[in-house]
């Protein structure tokens, strides 16, 4: 039982791994749900495990229903890998509801794996451009990254912003020695793009020297396509509708 | 006389009530104001007894004026019903203003009822829908009482969220250990639902063994319908108006 | 000089003067400017003492410029008069920005006026009607005190609520067993009412005893009415622009 | 490394300067980008050294990127200058967000300079005008400093409030007893003004005394006023587009 006198952000541990030199890898809900499909996937694939939830007051003031029908309050999850390189994920419903919250949450989720000796970060999300291609965008805490990471292909930002966790993760973990990366897969922004979710995981897997199945991602891909085709020979207002319910 | 030197949420208590094994029951304004109907009328009916008052400023900053040009702070109320099993109603006039005082207030109140032993918390409300029929649809913390209610006719949810102090004292709650239930009754959402707030009673007192005289409930929810019946001969604008001034 | 290291809403005393049984009167910004009228005019007319500052980080984030281009901190401000009475006026430029702001600077300015004795406290306002008649709305935190104004014609509110300062300082104060009434002039409500502020003023010095000349109020009254007449004879647009610039 | 328990506004140390009697000059983002231009243009050329960092929860949620690919999390800067007169530039990418967090920040630079024995502070700014000519409006805290000031052809303000950190420095700073001087551009008020900066730039040069080379400044309000013409000869939606483009 957990007694919260006055509300404030607070973890849940439920196991405590040993982790050594790890790696932050965060993948919240935003632009296209590229970071939380690529996170989500890879705790799948990897077959981590869950250690540990954060609650917050910031957070949506929500209760969640799973499963046959199992009221949750919204939150963060943290789950770790062992493998090469120890891993933590940050996944979770959602992410702060205010700009003073983003900043309060970012600080605690930093405050905590701080513990798990926490030397790297990286941050995954989606980038809306017109084209939509399939590019990766990247960006660092440190320019002398770029060319550590000079054959993924990534597209390196010279200017633009971070928002949200992704950007409060890597600004305020600088200031606190550690180093960041943010990875960012091209998408048209109002779609659930799985597509940019495989192309973000396949430069983060080379860089860590992992190896995933991209079969059941591919295949979401996939259904998304033909659902998009699908929708290109329906017209105004019906696309409309459509798009709206596949919208995450 | 009280002395509030940073002002935040507070509790005055009038009475001290021993009770054991205690549940607490919410109806709090919301959809349809079916929560708040429901749990009016049970204190009504049941004579409950107030003992304790909350006050926050997460709540709307006003004082409401009663009975004879009475001004008082709004606040929740808290009152008790020894039976069967011994009873906390949580009613009052408002909920939190924002997502911070929901979060806040929740736990106060939590805080405050594991004082009087609460093993279990039940939620009311409304949930709108297109066919606004009489079900009641529930979700619980724990999926074993799906079991427990088998009998009883409440559509569970398997999916979608509970937002608000419904949400938030079962998924605090959860997390304290205190079993919890949802239940919401089906109404058209924009206006005032005394029938859902009806189907509602009837899952609660058939849970608890409770018998409680309907008649005043059924008046209210001839009046609304009759109120419907006249509506519906109207048009367009004036029909608007009507509605508007209906709503809780 | 004052050293604030966490910014908070705080006062700045320049005088300690000695009250006893006192009454406070609020009279800030608000429908018609009703309320700072009358608290501004009973200050001037009884030529009371300015004795304390009021900032706050929930007010608005302005320095305003006055005189001979002299700026200065948006504040609320504490007079008193030493007469049959002793009474403390609370007068200023602003009213809290937010919900939560309104809790704390009411609950701030009470801590603070307890010091000097109050024992009863009056807001004054205004009440926006559509006929913008004369009358004079009040509610009170004891329905005893009803009887207390009989012949006052006061038309004693029923029902509604009384919103921001002028209901919380009295909602509050009922909590720490401070006598309330609230006085409300009638008026348009999108037009300063000197007016309505006059009436208030009426009954607030027939409760007191206190006499006090109306001529500068009369003036503006009727320099207001003569506005309004002329604007009766222009049109439009022209007419919603003068309107704009009069509203204080 | 920098350890953030509890997130709030806080500011990293890299130098620690002696400075004496010192003057704290502000420019910070607002109407025109003017405050900001002059600062920055201020810093450039007399090759002021950065001092200090502050960092708040009450900024955008945003890491900027620069230079190749460098995340940086947002910021205001601390810079120095010992020339005739010692003096601190505030300068930096955003103000606050909120209310609240206007107050909070004004505060803590405040804190902070003073131990830099600040005695006097300048807010620079721009001032929308429909006119949008080449005045330098002022105000002061103290009314006799505008005789000081006299020979400076400054219009000063005798009504108005000044919003924001220019204001609230300069309102906070009074009660702690340090004089200040609001100097406010003229300037159409929609698009970026290095005239209008160069205007306050040659009144705040002339008060200290200090030379420097308005070369680059002046290029620069060369290109807008080019850019302004080749606007003019363009027509609608198209003029509207580049406007925003060139919006700071």
């Amino acid at each position: 039982m957990i007694k919260i006198e006055n509300m404030e952000t607070f973890i849940v541990e439920k196991d405590n791994p040993e982790l050594k030199d790890s790696i932050l890898i965060e993948g919240l809900p935003g632009v296209g749900l590229v970071g939380k499909i690529a996170v989500d996937y890879m705790i799948s694939e990897l077959k981590a495990k869950k250690f540990a939830d954060l609650y917050s007051p910031y957070m949506p003031h929500q209760a969640l229903i799973k499963g046959k029908s199992e009221l949750e309050l919204i939150k963060n999850e943290f789950y770790y890998y062992k493998g090469k390189k120890d891993m933590i994920f940050l996944a979770g419903e959602a992410q702060a509801v205010d700009i003073f919250g983003h900043y309060e949450i970012a600080s605690k989720v930093l405050d905590y794996v701080e513990k798990y000796d926490v030397k790297s970060i990286f941050t995954l999300g989606g980038f809306a451009t017109k084209e939509a291609g399939d590019r990766v965008f990247g960006a660092v805490t440190d320019p002398e990254m770029v060319k550590e990471y000079d054959n993924l292909g990534i597209t390196f930002m010279k200017d633009g912003s971070i928002v949200g966790a992704a950007g409060l993760l890597l600004g305020i973990g600088k200031l606190r020695g550690i180093k960041g990366t943010c990875l960012l897969g091209e998408c048209p922004g109002y779609l659930v793009s799985p597509k940019a979710a495989k192309a973000v995981l396949k430069v983060v897997t080379e860089i860590f020297g992992i190896r995933i199945s991209f079969k059941k991602l591919d295949e979401r891909v996939k259904k998304t396509e033909e659902f998009l085709k699908n929708i290109k020979m329906l017209e105004g207002t019906e696309e409309e509708k459509i798009k709206e319910d596949y919208i995450g």
